[in-house]
């Protein structure tokens, strides 16, 4: 049967790039439909009615939502090339623990920096402390997985098209605190799936000053 | 190889149910200790040094941290017995995306139920549409996954535990708004696993009230 694949997109979502990546390693094709979220589509009503949000992955019609869940369905459904997860269960139960950081504990400062009028110092603080702690996790391996390319990579990389916003608006460097972290974006970006889903960084850092004028941040 | 298996503990989580309930249904044998929140362990911090919080299962030496983690590991390392995820990766996401909804959605009211000072009216309407909610994706159904107990079961069943809670302290009624839902409940009583790590709703009403003195609530 021909594979129907959607995908519920907003360019400059983290997320949705974590969806896209996934994809892309697995070399699936699919159709990108990009959402306004100020005027929500029928269709991501429809197919995310719980959350209404992107990324909404769409196989022969049946919705998969959340983006980390995602990444675990597109493996489990195409197995054969580049794994995503290890097949040892702690490993696995590793990477999943270092995905769900990231969630948990990332977001919100990252989102606080450029989303706060004047600098918000805390939040700052706390975005250099959680990417220090997961360069620390990286240690002197290639990927997080070790040689392998996988779950907690394409969690994270993501954030990198950000770090020009977090620079600007946090009033840090990222460079120079986590330049073993830089080390592992440019790794990253060697792999042809992350060029394809990550947007160029002048962009998002653009997108975001006419977001904060907006909303009367600037 | 005999197994070592820790489960690091402390009884009135509704978190720690879930990985004693995954751990009875496979019939592993551990060994359990309950943790002083307040004067956090040694083998506490040594294990979980990230979010320092139980339940922490520690397998051959090794920690396995977050308690959903923990079931799908619990659930491929003794694969054998009673399943806890089906295999369909489709039916697998379905139910991470509801086991994720009740951590994302049903903690944050349930908590601020009990832990407000007087009554937090927006948070018990919130729980209880959280609850209609994941009532109306049981529907008819034996259990959230059909016939087999499982995932979503294992991760929303703990909460029984605290509807007194929630019921006392929200001034709502669980059983006439959710009359569905306690059916299930009554079910999943049914199962060992279940009355074995489910402590008393009593037990747990007053262990709050004694926390909401202590915190000058009440």
């Amino acid at each position: 049967m021909a594979e129907d694949v959607i995908l519920l997109d907003a360019w400059a979502s983290m997320f949705r790039m974590r969806t896209r990546i996934a994809l892309e390693e697995k070399k699936v094709k699919y159709d990108y439909r990009e959402q306004d979220l100020s005027n929500k589509s029928a269709l991501l009503l429809e197919m995310n009615p719980v959350h209404k949000k992107i990324p909404v992955l769409v196989h022969n019609g049946r919705p998969v939502c959340e983006s980390l869940i995602q990444i675990e369905y597109i493996d489990e459904t195409w197995p054969g090339e580049n794994p995503l997860l290890p097949s040892d269960p702690y490993e696995r139960a590793q990477a999943k623990f270092w995905a769900d950081f990231i969630d948990k504990k990332l977001n919100v400062p990252a989102w606080r920096v450029w989303a706060t009028k004047g600098e918000d110092q805390d939040a700052s603080k706390e975005l250099i402390e959680i990417l220090k702690r997961l360069e620390s996790e990286l240690g002197d391996k290639h990927y997080f997985g070790g040689e392998m390319f996988g779950f907690v990579d394409i969690a994270l990389i993501g954030f990198y098209s950000w770090f020009g916003v977090y620079e600007k608006y946090g009033n840090v460097s990222i460079e120079s605190e986590c330049s073993k972290l830089i080390g592992w974006t440019k790794r990253c970006l060697q792999r042809e799936s992350v060029v394809k889903a990550l947007p160029e960084s002048e962009k998002v850092t653009a997108f975001i000053s006419e977001r904060r004028k907006s909303l009367g941040l600037e």
